[in-house]
């Protein structure tokens, strides 16, 4: 235990240090979704090829069709110690409504809210502040002693947040220079502020924009209302059907591969008392929405969803104007589990819109994703280790857990690298991750890096 | 005849004169609805007063609570000549989506489309160009003729497409100023290219803003999805519910006051020969979607609807975002017919909405206008004396009908000033009046001063 104290004494030591680098790149606009941003993009992959080489990686830019990648690796520590790939992306979600936010979304600051100090930014948590922890967890051990534990790769991508795009390709272009023993995520979170976690068990999704048009061109309702077809009502009737009175999704076939929670998951999550109450209190809401015969944890980890993500038509201005649009358009989301194929749930989906069209209506269709369920097996030896290297740093028995959201690189790493994936993160549940007033505690960033000092070590066992 | 002649003359004469005023006032962009055209509005008011003031009115602009109204004199044809109000408004709807115009919207453009000559413009048609089809005809009138043939009061809002919020108050403070013997509105539609028109039947309308509330934020829907009220989904399944299998509105007692067509009405109509297929063919439709029970033509003209005019949630922007919205919203709308009371179904709409409303859910209404319908008698003089005269410029009978859009204008002066209305416009279906590239027919502007002459001398009669 000397050599990691020297570590965790460092990073201690040199935490104002390491938040300065955090502001430096939460400052970069890095929205991938946007390719007004694309610039910025670069930016934040240069911002991290430096600092990589400066602490003794071999890191480099690699350019894709769409945003740059970053990998780096030092291998210092020799054929006899495991080799990981950690993962992090550079890119942030966009900032719309940006009127919400108190603070700029590229001005990071800190503020202290009911005596938790905490940084607000686009990116804070996510995935900047959440890859940082590696990065400065790498940092002070190369400045304690002359090499890491492991091995270490790193691949970093710009594309996270709009789909991944360039991955798959990039995957297997490089699949040589990437493949590791296993691979580490830092993109999930905490079971609660004091509970650190890793997940053994993520969604898939399905996610597609569904376009409906009716008229050639939008129409005065006072001349046309009544017997022109109005998109609106017939996209409106498609997504309130997509749901049953049970909270049940209605697409054929949609269950296909979802299985009731295995007994030894099902008695670990249940030990952990979940308050659904606190949950959805903490954001306004009593009752969990989701399916009626399931508990609300396994609403939100291991049962599938639909949600509308976006929906627009016609006049949204302010004020009253009597239009019936020629189009209407939302984006549907599906969170798949188990062994639920992605590829037919997007077919069934469009099958089903398709079938409910009436006469004079169209529909286009753009897929923005289709990625497969995730599980580890709750023996694997690198989930023991690691899982007690976070029970030491937090004082709190780490938890494992499953997850709502999707993290496609997992899936990525299984099929195209064949490699399993440690997912460990710092974040927490009202981090606003993806909304206005993102945020990262002090806290996760601080013990965040220290985490990763102990795992490290404690993977190299 | 040779007094008219004299004037219809003179109307030929000066008719690239009356273009030129008329592309004056279409470049002013009085947006009603958008505070920031406020001054435009002004401007626009301003405009008239002077060329009202130079043809011989005794103009002054009226400032209201919101944009101004325009009020003008000319009485000099004595008491024993009738005394109609002309109504026009100056102000025009928004000019959105703005990259679907051929032409800027505020930069009238002359072209020949089909062999045709059109003006492009927001407010070519509504209501820009039809209003001055009135006042360029007293123009000509007074340059032949010492003396108008009726006493003419006119008044021009600069708040129709906004809901008319400050027209109320206005008509009740001006009353004496604005009671005539009848009314005359030209804000309306031949019944085709060669066929002019009166309307003698408007539907009224109920609209109505809905936005429904779930979280106190927007929430990622991998930390909350499945267990989190989705405010776009709640909206769509009320909004779905609104419409039967039937296209009947669900609305409780929504249909009281509704009749079947009087047997005049229905006659007159039916010696139309509508063409339902080619009035929806030419917007890309091919099927009436209202209420399954009625003919297309009533369905736009005699049945009550309901519209979704708008609706937006969650995330619109470009590429996948997986946010569940914390609100949504919906501008919906009714047209009403025969006795239906507005306050009555604005009322119904929000219980039904509560109604609906589950659990976390909150819900905001804005209204935005509670107009009845409204019809005159097919036997009031002033009818057939200005149907003689449009048939005499057109060489065309002219026919009666009913009209889907609604003029609220029509029943405050009925409310207001005990006053009746003579409907008389020389839009075009295809005028894509609230739509981009808005357009109005050479024919239509000409034609239609010549037959303001000769209505206002056949009123005289």
């Amino acid at each position: 235990m000397t050599e990691i104290n020297a570590v965790l004494n460092r990073i201690d030591a040199d935490l104002d240090k390491s938040i300065e680098r955090w502001f430096d790149l939460l400052r970069v606009r890095s929205i991938s979704t946007d390719p007004a941003y694309a610039d910025e993009c670069i930016k934040a992959a240069d911002w991290l090829v430096t600092q990589l080489t400066q602490i003794g990686f071999d890191a480099s830019r690699r350019d894709t069709p769409g945003h740059p990648m970053v990998i780096a690796h030092n291998h210092d520590a020799g054929d006899q110690a495991p080799h990981v790939l950690f993962y992090g992306h550079y890119d942030v979600q966009p900032v719309d409504p940006v009127e919400l936010w108190n603070t700029p979304p590229f001005e990071p600051e800190f503020r202290e809210v009911n005596g938790v100090k905490q940084v607000f930014a686009r990116g804070a948590a996510d995935d900047k502040g959440q890859l940082l922890t590696f990065l400065e967890a790498c940092r002070a051990y190369l400045a304690e002693h002359e090499t890491l534990p492991l091995r270490i790769t790193m691949l970093f991508e710009g594309e996270e947040e709009s789909g991944s795009p360039s991955l798959d390709a990039f995957l297997k272009a490089n699949a040589d220079e990437l493949k590791a023993d296993f691979a580490l995520v830092c993109d999930t979170n905490m079971y609660d502020a004091e509970t650190p976690a890793i997940d053994t068990m993520l969604r898939g999704m399905v996610y597609e924009e569904v376009i409906v048009t009716a008229a050639s061109r939008d129409l005065h309702s006072g001349l046309y209302g009544g017997a022109a077809q109005n998109p609106i009502r017939v996209l409106s009737r498609i997504l309130a059907d997509l749901h049953d009175d049970e909270g049940r999704i209605t697409l054929p076939n949609f269950y296909d591969g979802v299985s009731d929670l295995a007994p030894d998951i099902a008695e670990s999550w249940d030990a952990l008392n979940f308050d659904a109450d606190a949950f959805l209190g903490s954001v306004g809401l009593s009752k969990p929405a989701g399916e009626t015969a399931y508990p609300a944890l396994q609403q939100l980890w291991s049962r599938p969803t639909c949600d509308i993500n976006g929906i627009i038509g016609g006049y949204t201005g302010a004020g009253a104007k009597t239009v019936i649009a020629s189009k209407a358009s939302a984006k549907v989301s599906f969170r798949l589990v188990g062994d639920q194929d992605p590829k037919a749930i997007q077919a069934a989906f469009r099958a089903y819109v398709q079938d409910r069209l009436p006469e004079d209506c169209s529909v286009e269709f753009v897929g923005y994703g289709n990625d497969r369920a995730f599980s580890l097996p709750l023996d694997m030896p690198e989930i023991v280790k690691a899982q007690q290297a976070l029970t030491d740093e937090w004082d709190k028995q780490a938890v494992l857990m499953g997850m709502g959201g999707s993290i496609p690189i997992v899936g990525e790493f299984q099929r195209v690298l064949g490699m399993d994936t440690l997912l460990i993160g710092f974040g927490l549940d009202d981090d606003s991750i993806h909304s206005p007033n993102e945020k990262y505690n002090l806290t996760s960033f601080h013990k965040g890096i220290r985490s990763w000092a102990r795992v490290m070590e404690a993977l190299a066992k």
